[in-house]
């Protein structure tokens, strides 16, 4: 029963496969072989326009990369308070962008709201020395809480970014448990939404280890390869991670894993709601589930080998996980069972 | 006939295998699994005494967080102006230290003279504000051309470090390959001569991607955790490092994958050195071979398929190349074959 | 009417008198003359102990440089939310740190709030490379809207630190002003209080330009000579900052300075309190002054020659003004004039 | 008899009146006061170009931010391997820049070769992550020993730095030597040779501190404002510098103040070459001059108090002092006197 995080998975065996089937023989390291050419050609199609593909070593590399790409002096990029890149990323973004700030907006359930990142972006208006200047803007689709913008709601953010001419950034740690949530394209999700720069997910949906940038125009990435160098995110042997991302995307294996993953937690969700025991805390669409369960069905579950963190409640969240209650995050996974999911179930 | 790189092979079937092998399943994230623990235990088995170790995804990420580790205001760090760190990494030794420099030391074949290392120190001496401060001295073993410093260089090196209290740092991208070539123990050429940082590099010698930063003295890293993940080299799926490392080192196979690559540039030393037309640039003892060939031989290996780069010939380094001719580097890997090497003797 | 900012002001006559005293003659650069030394006396001297001086160019600087001197990878400093540092200081703070954090604390009027510090900091501990470390925490005394921590307050957040063992900054842009509103001395305000380091500004207060970092244990400034160099803030004709400062401590001008300053910020408090058509926005010590005003009042001072800056109603505050109210800064100086504070409050 | 720099000196009497005739009064803060606008638009009107200027603290802050205006990742500024800003200047360039990276060319008598320039420069074409890219090209006029660039020696080196469209920076620490040893006008020396960013000192010719950016094309100063404030070099009391320059610039003040230190330099070169027991070092026409002198001399002029500094010997540079010799540097300034000048002859 492992619902700590996605990223205790292993490796998707058609994944494992291609890797060992890339083993053998020559290709030109650095990301110039044949089939790292034949990977970024299939992001092209995948997201129907010509797009520039960046791999690199973990997805808070993704977000501090593509943050560096439009990084400038003074600069503040806008995020969720709680997202990721705010508030578990150790400082990687403001490192690796030269020490631009981040700026965390308000929004319910994991969601920038778009009044709010209004208004945080007109404390830097006009820009100025002393206060510094908008430099970007920000989202996680799916969100750190299991939650998903709609197509509406990205395009309210980009509305408001794009007024300014801000670049804007989705961190898709989860991209295709929030793609295949929505049951829209690739391109539905993101340029089309104005989404300049994607943080493209693999590592949580079956792969080892696959990140990408994703540019969507591709002349903004013009000094993407010596950025991504000089923060030593080059793969040498960088086919390892090409011919992950050929079998991910292969057959639309990708999107199978994260229907899988998020039908997972909706058998989870279902059967929590059941419960008289336990209650969901919020709704949530993607392939992790909150809920409030009473601290002594949570003890058990642990015993019984159930792996699972407990969650601090969001601020201005209600109602409060009363004193004999805790409020608990879930994460399936590709490898999830229904058979753990619904041995779960009994045991809380 | 592949000798462009060691980093143009993929990864050894054994170690292809045990990836696969550890791809099922739920493990901890973020290097805290039993497998992971377990092939901490095993460097400290093979290194003789308790080590820290931190994987890191390039050999850059390695060779710029080991210096991190020990960065200072006003840093500079003394390498062989040749060395990789100085040459070839873009900067991200200077950008993940905060800015430190970089000074580049003379000395023949890709060894750091120490008379020269010491008067380059001396020039930083007394640490001053305007000039700054010396920080560290990393070597390379092997170097990027080819030869491997002895014990008794290793320890020239050390002694001119230590007298100035500077941690001394080894870029061993080609780690193995060196200790084979000199045949002595992992101990015997890192801590026992002064070294206090490794990287230890495991992705030329038959591994996907595997780079380790080893400190022998773990109080020297308490850092480490936060500037590794500051930088974005933490990885989630950190076992498939691991898996990676436990079949590497498992029966010793790291020494046999550097005893076959060695064993192959020897092989090519001796086919190039009986034939008129050609001669060994300088004498090397690890898996790089460097030669001054005939340019119409070149041309005519490269038709028939042969892979290799040409080299700029060191400064001070006589006698040069005569106008028909072209100074080559020659790389060899776990995956050359006799076969490659005597066609490649046979068509030059 | 000059109430825009204490920066509008230029020097006081004796410390330009003393400027071109030292303007002949040869001295020895860097911070190496016998002047520098006696004002670095004359510091210990004032704080009762032996500290260590810093001389830089600008308060963000000392701030900044104050800070990094205890940067640590993945740090994050706590200060208050509307904090000069944070709120007006173009991310320097971050950048000459090498890319920390900062993080807003709470508190009504300006203070830091120790129970929110408190909350605040535990949101980092235990220390984890994903949300990084605490690293210091910065009070800035006089606070930027006016008030003043109480001796008593200052111990409550120095014992939040002290009980973490996180360095205790002081930025003190308005020192003075602080300290004789307090009436208390120097030290009673300072490292008697837990502070390790002090932003002592002295421009505010009928400098020129003469700013420096105080440490209070002399052992933790070992490095700021190379801090300082590498952020090009080491002033060569150092004696231009040390001529000034002798002049500004010498027969306590700088405590007469800030005294008339307040008596100014008392007599705009005073007038402004018995008009009905104006009230203070709150209670200010220092030589800052908040009120609610008349909009159409606003106008016509400054038709009239006031110069003052509209101030953002801080989060929370209340009650607002009305919709035919303004809430204005007016800050006075040790060349504010009885005079124009009386014409000010005749034309309000 | 002081030689040991020109920043041993203080300020000119006019420079340090005018200060005072400016401290009083109120003015618009952070650059933004009429004086500021006055003295910006002089600079116009002294180089016959709207040219955009910033100040700052001091020449390392003039030289790392003139870099940082044009700073990309990977990048690689060129600069004389003795440069002030390679050799003194702490790592400053590197860590305001973002780490990019310097690289020292060779050159007789401080002077970059523009054969080793471009030598230097083809290390890094074509420019590629792994060797970084080529960013700037810095030249220091007058040189750091006292020589100064012909017009045709900069228009060598601009040729290779527009050819390769590389933004030319000129340190200008000594601009005012250099002008009026080669008696042409600002705009002659600068922009109408190439230069687009120069460092324009006046603190080692009178002032006390007052070093400007100036950038030819406004447009390249676009984030200027943010990147000076992110480095904490913007001056609230502004004026207090525009004050000094003010003076500076009236009636070329600047340039008679340059032309004495100049003949003071002349004068101790005339002096010293008439004696048979010393030797000019290399031919120098700014404000420096080095000798060779016996030990014994030296010894006995310090005893009568000169100062000054002994100087390591350039590389390659011929025939060495002999064992009882050494190799010294005088530095001459607005403030040398012609006694002292004799003086000093005298005793040597």
């Amino acid at each position: 029963m492992h619902f700590a995080s996605d990223n205790w998975s292993g490796a998707h065996p058609r994944i494992a496969e291609n890797l060992t089937h890339h083993a053998s023989g020559f290709a030109p390291a650095y990301g110039t072989s044949d089939l790292d050419k034949a990977v970024e050609d299939r992001f092209s199609a995948i997201f129907e326009r010509e797009v520039a593909v960046f791999f690199v070593a973990t997805g808070t590399a993704a977000n501090s990369l593509a943050l560096a790409s439009v990084a400038k002096a003074g600069g503040v990029s806008f995020c969720h308070a709680d997202a990721h890149v705010n508030a578990d990323e150790g400082g990687a973004p403001e490192f690796l962008t030269g020490a631009t700030r981040l700026f965390g907006v308000e929004g319910d359930e994991g969601r920038i709201n778009p009044k709010a990142l209004e208004a945080a972006i007109s404390r830097f208006e006009p820009a100025s020395p002393h206060h510094g200047r908008a430099m970007a803007v920000t989202v996680t689709q799916a969100t750190e809480v299991g939650t998903v913008y709609s197509l509406e709601e990205l395009d309210a953010i980009a509305t408001v970014a794009k007024a300014r001419n801000l670049p804007l950034h989705m961190d898709g740690a989860r991209f295709a448990n929030a793609l295949v949530a929505l049951d829209v394209s690739p391109a539905e999700m993101t340029w089309k939404r104005g989404i300049d720069m994607l943080s493209f997910g693999g590592t949580k949906n079956g792969c080892w280890c696959a990140e990408a940038i994703v540019f969507f125009d591709p002349d903004m990435a013009a000094d993407m390869p010596f950025i991504r160098k000089r923060s030593a995110q080059l793969f040498s042997k960088s086919r390892f991670i090409s011919a992950q991302l050929e079998a991910y995307l292969d057959g639309d294996l990708w999107l199978d894993l994260a229907r899988h993953s998020n039908a997972m937690a909706d058998r989870l969700r279902a059967g929590l709601s059941q419960k008289s025991t336990t209650r969901l805390a919020w709704e949530t669409t993607a392939n992790e589930v909150f809920a409030v369960i009473e601290t002594s069905s949570a003890d058990r579950a642990r015993e019984k080998g159930a792996r699972f963190h407990p969650w601090q409640p969001p601020q201005g969240w209600l109602p409060l996980p009363e004193q004999n209650q805790t409020l608990i995050r879930l994460v399936t996974s590709f490898a999830t069972t229904e058979e753990e999911v619904d041995q779960f179930i009994e045991v809380v």
